[in-house]
């Protein structure tokens, strides 16, 4: 390929409308271009480097036994209403119609239809287990879609499924995808964290996200800085604090408090610490006003406490102080557990406080002295906060870590959510007809792209691992009029090409300075500059993207030396 | 790859769903499944099918110099309304909302997109010629999808765009693409015809179809049996008639007919040739009633009539009774050109017509001596008629066929339909602002698979060529339970994947009638049978699914006899 016939649009400037490094440089180096909110071309040079990184994903999912078919992107409402999704599911679903008025979605994922599928094609244990992927464009209406590649709505994602005829398969067969996602995203060339996840939507009984550490990530991530525990914000767990042993409880004394009604203000204006008093939170969930308590230094986990309550999270926020009044007649600030009329839920450290300070459900005053148990009791209590990095590792008591990570895959087991609704039954070995056990596993594709960028750039562009760059070398003509160095830079382009190095040639009639800069904001892994070096020494500059090491060689070594480099460089990541 | 662990759901029975033989074929030989009328599940044969074509594609187009993007499926009403496609797409054009109640279409085609990335990426006619191309899913809403992968609601597309500076350069561009589009479809193994066709709704100055000749194909095409002229129906001319020379007008002749309404029946009650009688036909074209001139033997070329009324064809349909008398007060039957009321549009035959036979727009009459100019002159005349077998080349004057073909490419060239409707242009060598000069094309991948069985297969069923079988040997274990036999089919079937031959080895425990059945079902180009005459000799049964030709080898040189059939069938389509 030469550059002058290629589209690759770089940019001198950081374009306004992008926040994160890899959107920066994704818009800059001239892999994308925006189409409309959240959704881009892929140009030829994302293009290449987003197929580099599906042939990843094939070959392991292939290696692991699974295999590639091609479901529509466009399914039927029926199939939906059937697993029960067509109501819960968000308006992160397109729902359209057709010219005769039935309804359909654009699938954002595709469990109810692989399920139908397998209903009607498998029939018998001795057909299983099977497993299945596709790669595939999706669409899904992001509430907020931004960070370029990192959160579109239409993107590029392989969605994998397992059926198994036992719980013990299905989870050999979990296992199995777990060790190839590691060894797909080691592959790519990226650092990354296997953390035990909260199933949402998906729904299911466990699942694990593949997260690349980068300060950029939109999820916070908890590690265990001495065990390999790690899990996501929304599912880390961590040591409970010991129940006080020898405090003898005080008597409830109710004390003015004038206008103190933040946490730390009340804490001030009472000498006491935040973990001493217990806040009182009110959510919405579905119409309904539940009070939430929890320690004054500590923050509610959303998930969590759907999860305890049984609901979506999207079903549930925070009320606001018109709501708060409505529901208990007392103003923001002043909330506390004794005697409210709504549904309490505490979160389950507060079993372990005593003699703490709350609100005195009165306008201008708290109560001091109050304890759980005698003093009122919750309808629900929980682990419904979020774990901080004071707690300690649930496995191993080690001191924990807040990192910031991108969730590039997802697997999930998921029992039989799906074939129970749908009805996908086989007959096992005693003849019994019963669900598949399902499990499912997603890995965004496009997005590990923009990962990668994260991981791997510098101030002057993108530096991605050789195995999904989306060409191995550039060879760089410094002078298209020199017909000298002309020959010289065809010739290496020519033999690399017959060597079946993936290769582009820069015989634009450009200044240096541009083709260098380019080169670097591309981020091809291996420049061979042909230049006057060559003119007056006969030496060709081979010089490396990732840490900028740069030789010089005869022309007649040029190509063998960049071979060896590109296996190397290769080598490192397989 | 193991046949036991495969999605191979092969049926013994035609499916009721499927009409035509590739249809049968790709459901029986467990290719595709249907999810919703026109969707269909591409299972792992079928999805290899299609990726060969896919690679085949993308290999020829970029050898042209084409380059690989991807854009978004999902695309802003605004561009569309910008070219004006918003209000002419008819109901093919899934239009959505999104959760912020703003309009999308799904993409059909990309003109928009394209235009609209190159009008803010391209600004000098340096930069130009640049040619690029997606291999993307489709969807458009069918009136009535059909026929399997033929005609599908969703299915696979290549669509390619070029951007010219020049006419002459996007005509030699077209021709480029022209010659890639042929060494595409013989790759393929196809036989077929470049066709000159109606540009449509993508409009635009000329278009080729690639049609793949095959009795089951939807379009009837015109191929001179002389010369190389071929055309699409829709845009087939012929040689026109010669004006009779020495005929003396006649006077005209009022005669009654009672009852007689048909071309056949009032012929052979007035003992004439349908050739002599012009009938008359009314057309409601956006609510206005037309009425049609025809000679009695010939019909109405729908698309020919559209161009010539400058309407699209879905704008006009034949009148039913009750229109017809409303418009001309007239019985159908009974029409004529002279003195009607309403506008009149002649097939050009019509001029060298003498002394014809007309209705006289009253119930049970007709009139014998009318003629053209003299008694009635059309609004309109011009070429509206379908060429017929009995016709003569317009080019060369030889005999013409009419065939059967299956549309599996199209290519236009656009000119600067949708550059200046967006308002798309560059700098040219003069310093002038000009629109592109814009090309399209486009292949039917999924529809590639269908019309290759339609033209490779036989009673027993699939037999695609090897370039696009899903692999190309199928590896028979007769006896999984006899340890040679199943050693040895083990050790074929390592070597051949060790050897890069893509290889299924059917070790299921099945009956030998079942796997001999299935692999002729599928259509694995080479079958390797190891069996009884391996236990007793030591022979290896290698077979060829196009003809039946075995031949019996010994174990140490099937490897090799089996490479080297590969790349003989694969060198005769490169």
């Amino acid at each position: 390929m030469r550059f002058s016939q290629l589209l690759i649009p770089t940019l001198k400037e950081d374009p306004s409308e992008a926040e994160v490094v890899s959107h920066k440089l994704l818009l800059r180096a001239g892999y994308i271009r925006k189409l409309t909110s959240g959704s881009y071309t892929y140009l030829p040079m994302g293009l290449a480097a987003i197929r580099k990184v599906e042939q990843i994903v094939r070959e392991e999912m292939n290696r692991a036994g699974a295999q590639e078919l091609l479901m529509p992107m466009v399914q039927p409402a029926d199939l939906w209403q059937e697993s029960g999704r067509w109501q819960e599911y968000g308006k992160e679903l397109i729902r359209l119609k057709d010219r005769h008025n039935r309804a359909f979605c654009l699938g954002p994922t595709h469990e109810e239809v692989i399920t139908d599928l397998i209903r009607k094609n498998i029939h018998s244990y001795r057909q299983l287990p099977i497993n299945l992927y596709q790669i595939q464009t999706k669409y899904r209406d992001e509430a907020r879609p931004r960070f370029g590649l990192m959160r579109g709505r239409e993107f590029i994602m392989k969605d994998g499924y397992s059926f198994d005829a036992t719980d013990q398969g299905a989870e050999e067969t979990y296992e199995k995808m777990k060790y190839a996602y590691h060894r797909i995203f080691s592959r790519c060339g990226l650092t990354f964290r296997a953390v035990d996840a909260d199933s949402g939507s998906i729904g299911g009984s466990f699942s694990h996200e593949f997260m690349v550490l980068a300060d950029t990530g939109e999820d916070t991530i908890v590690v265990c800085k001495s065990c390999s525990y790690a899990a996501n914000m929304e599912k880390a767990i961590c040591q409970k604090g010991n129940a006080p042993q020898d405090i003898a409880l005080k008597e409830v004394e109710r004390i003015e408090t004038p206008g103190k009604r933040k946490v730390k203000v009340v804490c001030d204006f009472l000498q006491i610490k935040p973990s001493e008093l217990v806040k009182t939170l009110v959510y919405i969930v579905k119409d309904e006003a539940i009070a939430v308590l929890l320690r004054g230094d500590h923050g509610v986990e959303d998930i969590k406490l759907a999860n305890l309550l049984g609901v979506s999270d999207e079903d549930m926020r925070l009320a606001d102080d018109k709501e708060l009044f409505d529901a208990t007649g007392t103003p923001s600030g002043y909330l506390g557990p004794m005697g409210l009329k709504i549904r309490v839920v505490a979160d389950q450290e507060i079993g372990n406080m005593r003699n703490f300070t709350v609100g005195a459900n009165e306008k201008n005053f708290h109560l001091q002295g109050v304890n759980m148990g005698r003093d009122f009791t919750p309808t629900l209590s929980g682990d419904i906060r979020k774990v901080t990095a004071e707690d300690r590792c649930v496995a191993c008591g080690g001191k924990l870590e807040l990192t910031k990570g991108i969730e590039v895959g997802h697997i999930f087991k998921l029992g039989t959510k799906y074939s129970e609704a749908l009805k996908a039954t086989f007959l096992d070995d005693q003849g019994d007809e019963i669900p598949f056990i399902m499990g499912c596993y997603g890995i965004g594709v496009s997005r590990v792209v923009a990962a990668a960028i994260e991981q791997h750039h510098d101030k002057d562009g993108i530096k991605l691992p050789v195995a999904i760059a989306p060409v191995q070398a550039l060879v760089l003509n410094l002078s298209p009029k020199d017909e000298e160095i002309s020959k010289a830079a065809q010739d290496i382009y020519g033999q690399l090409q017959r060597s079946h190095i993936e290769v582009i040639l820069d015989d634009r009639d450009e200044r240096p300075g541009i083709k260098f800069k380019d080169a670097d904001l591309i981020g091809i892994p291996f420049r061979i500059t042909v230049g006057k070096s060559f003119s007056k020494e006969g030496m060709i500059e081979v010089r490396r993207r990732t840490d900028g090491e740069t030789v010089s060689i005869p022309l007649a070594d040029t190509v063998a030396t960049v071979m060896d480099l590109i296996n190397k460089a290769g080598a490192e990541l397989a």
